[in-house]
């Protein structure tokens, strides 16, 4: 078994991570470090988890016991992995982190987005972004995992063959995404309250949401050109608790270029992303609770743009999903070993 | 007093104009007919309105006693006020359509997309596209107002200062929108039940949404060119009941533009539209219930593409309101008579 | 016009007296106090009521200011009504506090369940408790109103006339009620984040709500005897905003009563309180934003047991509409000046 | 492996029959059936099983291939069950009946209440009432299994300690019950809209519910006497999907008994009812998708009412997933069998 530790798993992506490796057959909890509820129980705190992690208690975070553990997920605010990630790679762990400490490789971008010092430099280069469709081959022997943010999952998986095949014109590319209000994570803020967010819609971050610069980083990585892309991204609050949806725009190149076929055959091999049938939409609904992206390809009318509309559950293959299919294949597992679950209905 | 007649009251369009009515001081609803529920009170129908309308009856469709009313609403589907609108007009009614029957000048693109023959062709060019701020004048005289899609009256608003104008290129204008469930009106239709629109949210009508022809003929107009305007235009299902909330893309012909008081000013002297301060969010929440539409100005990064973002209550601004601030105008009355009000907050 | 002084205007209950009051031909906002909110127009923090109070601003607290208003509401936790009523009561203000400052008449069970020192116990005397259905005379005269909390409201109007008419068997008054998120409050809490009530549903405060003393001596006032009546009271906590749902179960001393009678003939004259036709349910969206009461009357299987539903919206008849019903009938207004008006629907 | 025929697998029962058995490790579905949407695969009408059924197509009715399964569920309208268990069991099947077809002895009684002649009366009596924490003997050896409904299971769950004990008066036993939305099922109905239920709360049936004679049926086998027990069970919609709370109030005949203890000593070897520990609050969220039923004990102010508050999901625990649970038992499998997993938070 695979002895797990987790960083502050009193979060959203926290307690979801302890829910998915429940089923995991090849993984195991020994670990789990908060300061705040250093002594507690896990079930005291997420009553879904009783009778599945009774005897775990959250404890103070120490780093010898983290080194005893095969992995580390910190499941933490920006700046925490950061601090202590340099002495854990040094002492041999395994680091995958949901945060957004190393998703960035121009260190000066990342401190002018997140507006601190960024707290290990030197490990920045170190660091492998854990898209698996994009970079399965140096997550097998990567040390320290940059776990994709949740709107970046969804836009990338839904740009990349349009990007890598330039089929499309890379100026204006669009993105109008929406996001549950677990993507605000399980502080208290009144704009966060149930009376504040039910019944309403909103756009937010649109003068610049901290996840564009990780987006366009990888867009430009995927043309394989050194010009920059740039992308207008919109996100925006569904009064519901999980999902994203992303609504790609761009402007085709050719206008008789078969959308579909380019995608199913992209994403062929890929245990998590489907491709729906031509004509279908796709419903955050479907893929609640699983690490399943589903796509669907639009020409609307015929004419020059493509429409590409994604879902994903922005806690599971949006973070801790995702970190776990990480797990299994720098571990050699199976990708999808614990992984292979459908969503409630309704 | 105004007498009001309104056809089809029994949907969610007719039960608005109700409730938008009680607080009407010039306007009273003297017949209101529904084939189904001839007989009943109102109140039994909809007991929101107990203590309201309780001596109102629905009563069988009849052209005489719609004519002795002072003005018709039809709050009906597509296809009714065709087949009598013209009977009414020649005994003298003024009629104000909330469907889609003569919203679009070319027939021959109203039978395509709405797969019917039209069935009141010499009447269509007698109607008046009842959007107050671009139609005011024309809406004076009208004797048939085709009052606006919800969707279209959101995505004109956002873009006319901007065409008006000539700010942004033409070739590819972008309309991401998501609207409250009751755009789907009150039939009973598995897909709209609340178990399967809870907590989910997609894309519909990718491929071809009727309220399309509808925009694009006014994006046109307002060019003042002869080249038709071509629009993506993908709605969204939100799950919640009442608002529109749509999110414009356009690429600017310069960046330096002052867009926010480009908007100030376009709208200074609308009664209902608001726009927001630079650096507001527009929140469908804000306008629920309310005749109004308000609109925030964004430019990502100070790049060359504008994101507009629009408000509207799809049932008042977007329909009843709407119809009702066309009545006051069709009658000399103070345009906001009857529709000045705050929405409910939380 | 009634001058009018609000302390307290960040909260729920006081952007409801707000929005309220934007409907009121005979009173009008002059001052509105929030230490933290000091100097911002009200827009800013209620984005609502743009347009309605763009030349109103928040208020350090003074005494000075408030004095020289017709009528003061206190829209703040407990406490704090009671640290100034003292002093502007003699300074000749009137008072409605919105609070449960002084809604117990023995000090000790309030000290018991507030769990701290009363602070004004030389002014509880003095207080009228607001249920105009039951103290109307009292009102008319007091210049201390304790306006009932949201819970008790609904609980009250639906118990009062099977105690006073001595229908029910008192010794095992049942009430399960249920309430929306908005009863909480606007403050930050992790419980109330949308991601924690979306979704479920729960029982709260079962072991005891300190709305219990409040209706316990008020039901005991109702039986016109002096022994203490017992009340089971369960809250619970519906994922949506406003509302509020008893359901009252009493066991009848005589199966054959006519309770519907009973019910319409005790609120026949009543403006707030609607008793529906027979067989018919009570729902909260028919009071949304309304000052209205509507109760449904059951005996299930002509059994002993009485059922009674009752709703309200929990921020107008449950706290500010109910305030200004206390201020009409104080100021000698019609009671229902300013507070008739429809729900939406849907 | 086991094998399963599912006979009307498209309404809410059926599907999750189906997300169940994707994690049953001895039992697969191999026949499916529906007259409407007979040929179609699953994952076109559910698209949450894209990946899980690609190669399963619903079939029209045939009982020959149902008779070549192992273990036939009905998940069907009342009535259906009735037309076809007769030959289906003289053909040696197994039948688990998720309807209300066999679960009431008295069959007057059931045509009374469900208003038609019931089509199978001489095999009332080899039905097995399948609730496991009762019956589970009796359920082994059972060939019929009439599955318990939604309210009942969590109604019976929380009373079934107390009478068995003789703990409390069944003179006046009351339960206030509330459920989402999906126990209406999947059929178009305008009053289970989004629109109509989003934001709202409310009572049904409180005149006389289906579920009625069956719970009082089973809580006077409970009791073990032969009078007739009456109770007065209140229905509520709650706005959301799935999920059961019923909220029980029963009069203690010694205030002193330890409650707490007498429902963990009831329920210690059960393996889907958890007990919470004292103080706790039941939550419908934390068994969502679960087989659990979770109940809180309370007697608030140690009066002599007792509150048991009990949760469940009324698709699992409240249907399929207790239906599933009966198959494990009549298999001789471990009765937690692919039903142990945790639910998802938030």
């Amino acid at each position: 078994m695979i002895k797990v530790g987790i960083v502050g798993g009193t979060g959203y992506t926290g307690v979801e991570l302890l829910r998915l490796l429940t089923n995991h057959p090849k993984a195991q909890v020994s670990v789990i470090t908060s300061r705040a509820e250093s002594g507690r129980a896990v079930p005291e705190l997420f009553p879904n988890l009783r009778g599945h992690y009774d005897n775990l208690y959250f404890s103070a975070p120490d780093n010898n016991a983290l080194l005893a553990c095969d992995v580390i997920f910190f499941a933490t605010p920006h700046g925490v992995a950061q601090a202590s990630a340099g002495e854990l790679l040094e002492g041999g762990a395994k680091i995958i982190d949901l945060s957004a400490d190393f998703r960035i490789r121009d260190v000066a971008l990342w401190e002018k987005w997140y507006n601190q010092e960024h707290g290990a430099k030197k490990w920045v280069s170190e660091a492998v972004y854990g898209l698996p469709e994009y970079n399965r081959e140096a997550i097998k022997n990567a040390r320290l995992i940059a776990c994709p943010g949740c709107y970046p999952t969804a836009i990338l998986l839904g740009f990349k063959p349009l990007i890598e095949q330039k089929l499309v014109d890379t100026q204006h590319l669009i993105a109008s995404a929406a996001s549950g209000a677990s993507g605000a994570g399980r502080g208290a803020k009144v704009a966060m309250l149930h009376t504040e967010l039910c019944e309403s819609f909103k756009a937010y971050g649109v003068d610049g949401h901290r996840h564009l610069p990780e987006i366009e980083q990888l867009l430009t990585d995927f043309s394989g050109s050194k010009d920059a892309m740039t992308l207008t991204f919109v996100p925006h609050l569904i009064p519901m608790s999980r999902g994203i949806h992303a609504t790609l725009f761009a402007t085709l190149k050719d206008k008789s270029t078969n959308l579909q076929q380019v995608f199913e055959q992209a994403y062929e091999n890929e245990p998590f992303v489907d491709v729906l049938p031509a004509g279908s939409t796709a419903e955050t609904r479907t893929v609640k609770g699983t690490n399943l992206c589903r796509i669907a390809v639009h020409q609307p009318q015929g004419r020059d743009t493509a429409v590409i509309t994604v879902v994903e559950d922005n806690l599971t293959k949006g973070s801790s999903g995702q970190a776990i299919q990480n797990m299994n294949i720098m571990f050699g597992l199976d990708e999808s070993c614990g992984l292979h679950f459908a969503s409630l209905l309704p």
